[in-house]
C-alpha cells in the first residue's frame, strides 16, 4: 500500500537546537520516505547556508522534495503566548501553522514553546466543532506497549466535557497511530473504587459509561505504564504533573545505576558487561523514540516537539505528524463528535 | 543521648499479611531498641498462638517490653470508611488509635486500608487547632536524599489555607524526622514561570511568600525525585496521581530490566556479574525502606504502612513512628500553626 502524498512545515528555528535538529532530521525523513514534502520555515539565509554545509550535501538529491519558506521572526522559548500572538506575525512558528490553515500543508511541527504554539494554533487554526479547548496527548512507553495520554497541560481545571472530549480525541489518535480496534479508555483517578475521586471525575464517568468509546473504567498513576489502558484521560494539571514525574523517577534511576556502577573497579568491569544488555533496554524507553505531542481538537495537524529535541528526536516528531495527517486525525475526531452530538439529541 | 521511652500501638491485624508481617516486624524493633514498649493490638488467641510458635521464641527475653491488647473485630481492606466507623468499633484498627487518645501509647501504627484509618484517627483523635483536614504524607527516595511530600490522597479539592497548612505540617515533619534545618518547601504546579498554574496555587503561593517558612516557589513533577526541596506541597488527588506514576515507571524500568537480561545466554551471563551491582541500587529505592506515612494533623501520631508491607518494611513504618512521636510533631505543628495565626492578627 503506497500512502498518499504528505507536505509537512517543519519550525525550522524552535527549540533549543534550532537548525542543528531540525535540518539532519529532516535529512532522516526525507532518506525514509520518498512520498513526503518538506516546508522548511525559519530565516532564509540561515537555512540555505545550512544546506550547502557539506555533511548536508545529501539534500541535492532531494530536490524538489523540500523547500524554504521565509519567516523572519522567531519566538523564544521563554515568551509569553499573548506577546507571541501579539508581536511575532512573521514567526516560524506562526508562518508554518498558516502554512497547514491555507492548505499548503498537512501538518506542521514545531519544538518552539509549548504556551506560543498552542495560543497561536488555535487563534489560526480554531478548534473543531464540538471542541472547547485543545489538549495535548503524548505516548508514553508502557510494559505492554504504549500509553496516550492526554491532556498534558494545555487546560487547568477541566470540566466532566472537557475530559469527555479528551476522551474522543485520545480514543481517534490510538486508533490512527497504532491502529487500535476500540482503544480501551480509562479516566485518571485516585482509587479503583468508584467512591474516590472528586465530582469532574465522577460526572466525566457517567458520560464515558454512556458513550459508544470503550471506556474501562477509572485507573491509577501506575496505570499508565502498566498498559491497563490505550488512553488515558485527565486534567492538565494532573496529567503535566504525572508526566514530569515520570521523567523524573526515570532520571533518578538512570542516575543510581550510573552511580553504582562506577563506584569501585570491580563495578566498573560489571559495567563493561552489563552496559549492552542496559543499553539495549535504554532503547527501549528512550524518551527521543517517544517525541511528538500531539495538539488535538485544531481544524489542523500540529504536532510539539521537546525543546530539547536532537535530530533523531525531532525526526520522530516528523513522523509522528505524518501519521496524524495521514489519518485524517482531525476530520476523525470532527466526525466522531459528530455522531456523539445527534445521539445525544436522539435521547 | 538516650532518647525518652516511647510506647506504638500496632494493628496487628490490618494490611495484606496481618500478624505475618507485624509480629516479625515487632521483633525488629524490640532487637533494635530497649526504649521501646509495643502494644500488639487484635485477636487475641491468634497473636499468642503466633507468639509461641519456635521463630518467635525470642519475644521471651522480651518480657516487659510488649503487650497485646485484645480488639475483636478487623477492618477489610476494601471496607468503606463509614461503614468501618460505624460498625467496627472494637477492631484492631480503632483500639490502636484509642490507645493513642487515652494516652496509653504514644503513636500507632496500622497497615489497614486509608480511607478507614484516615476517618477514624480524624473521628477519635480530632484535628490540632488550626488544621481544617489532616494530610498524608510520605519521603520519597530522591537524588540528593529524600523528600516529603503531601498531601497524596487525603484531601481532593484543596484550598490555598488547606494548602498552606500541609506545607506547614510538612516542614516541621522534615525537620523532625531529618533534622533538616529551614527544610526548603516547593509547592507543585505545571510550570515555574509565575503566571502558569491554577488560581489555588497562585493563592497558595502568596500565603507562603509571606510565611516564615523557607519557602522556594513553585517545583515541577520532576523535581520530587531530583532533590529540588525538601517537602513537596501539593492537593491530594495531584499527589496521589504522582506517588504512583513513580510508582509506575519505576516497576516498568525494573521489568524491562529483567528482561533484557533473561533475553539469552549471553545476558543471562551478564546478569550473574550486573545483578550485585544493580541489587545494591535497588537497595537504595527498596519502596520498603520507604515506608511509613503519617497522618499529620491529627491530635496524636499515626502511622500508616503499606497495605502490602512485609516483616522489614511494616517495621520501617514503626520507626517512623517512634521519630514521629519523639519529636513531638503534632505539638510542634501546633505551636508553629498558633504562631502563624499570632502573627496574622498582628498584622
Amino acid at each position: 500500500m503506497t500512502s498518499p502524498s504528505m507536505t509537512v512545515a517543519l519550525d525550522a528555528m524552535g527549540g533549543d537546537l534550532g537548525l542543528d535538529a531540525v535540518i539532519p532530521a529532516a535529512l532522516r525523513v526525507l532518506n525514509r520516505h520518498n512520498n513526503i514534502h518538506l516546508i522548511l520555515v525559519g530565516n532564509q539565509e540561515q537555512i540555505n547556508a545550512r544546506l550547502q554545509q557539506p555533511e548536508y550535501k545529501a539534500f541535492l538529491d532531494f530536490q524538489g522534495h523540500y523547500e524554504v519558506q521565509p519567516a523572519s521572526q522567531e519566538v523564544a522559548m521563554d515568551e509569553s503566548p499573548a506577546t507571541a500572538l501579539r508581536s511575532k506575525k512573521d514567526s516560524s512558528m506562526r508562518v508554518a501553522i498558516n502554512l497547514v490553515k491555507d492548505g499548503r500543508a498537512d501538518a506542521c511541527v514545531s519544538a518552539g514553546n509549548t504556551g506560543a504554539l498552542m495560543a497561536t494554533a488555535r487563534f489560526v487554526l480554531k478548534t473543531l466543532p464540538g471542541i472547547d479547548r485543545p489538549a495535548i496527548c503524548t505516548h508514553l512507553p508502557s510494559m505492554t506497549g504504549h500509553t496516550h495520554m492526554l491532556d498534558l497541560g494545555a487546560n487547568i481545571d477541566s470540566s466532566a466535557d472537557h475530559l469527555f472530549q479528551f476522551a474522543v480525541m485520545g480514543s481517534i489518535l490510538s486508533e490512527a497511530i497504532d491502529g487500535t480496534v476500540k482503544p480501551r479508555v480509562g479516566l485518571l483517578n485516585i482509587g479503583e473504587e468508584e467512591m474516590k475521586g472528586n465530582e469532574v471525575v465522577k460526572s466525566a464517568a457517567a458520560l464515558l459509561s454512556e458513550s459508544r468509546l470503550n471506556y474501562i473504567g477509572f485507573v491509577e498513576g501506575d496505570d499508565v505504564y502498566k498498559g491497563t489502558a490505550d488512553v488515558v484521560v485527565c486534567d492538565g494539571f494532573v496529567g503535566n504533573v504525572s508526566l514530569k514525574t515520570g521523567e523524573g523517577v526515570a532520571k533518578m534511576i538512570a542516575h543510581f545505576i550510573r552511580a553504582e556502577f562506577s563506584r569501585n573497579i570491580f563495578t566498573k568491569l560489571a559495567a563493561l558487561v552489563a552496559m549492552p544488555v542496559l543499553n539495549s533496554f535504554k532503547k527501549r524507553i528512550d524518551p527521543r523514540r517517544y517525541n511528538g505531542a500531539s495538539l488535538l481538537g485544531l481544524r489542523g495537524t500540529v504536532i510539539k516537539s521537546h525543546g530539547s529535541a536532537d535530530a533523531l528526536s525531532f525526526a520522530t516528531a516528523i513522523e509522528v505528524a505524518i501519521q496524524v495527517a495521514q489519518q485524517s486525525v482531525p476530520d476523525r475526531i470532527s466526525q466522531q463528535l459528530q455522531k456523539t452530538l445527534v445521539e445525544k439529541q436522539a435521547v
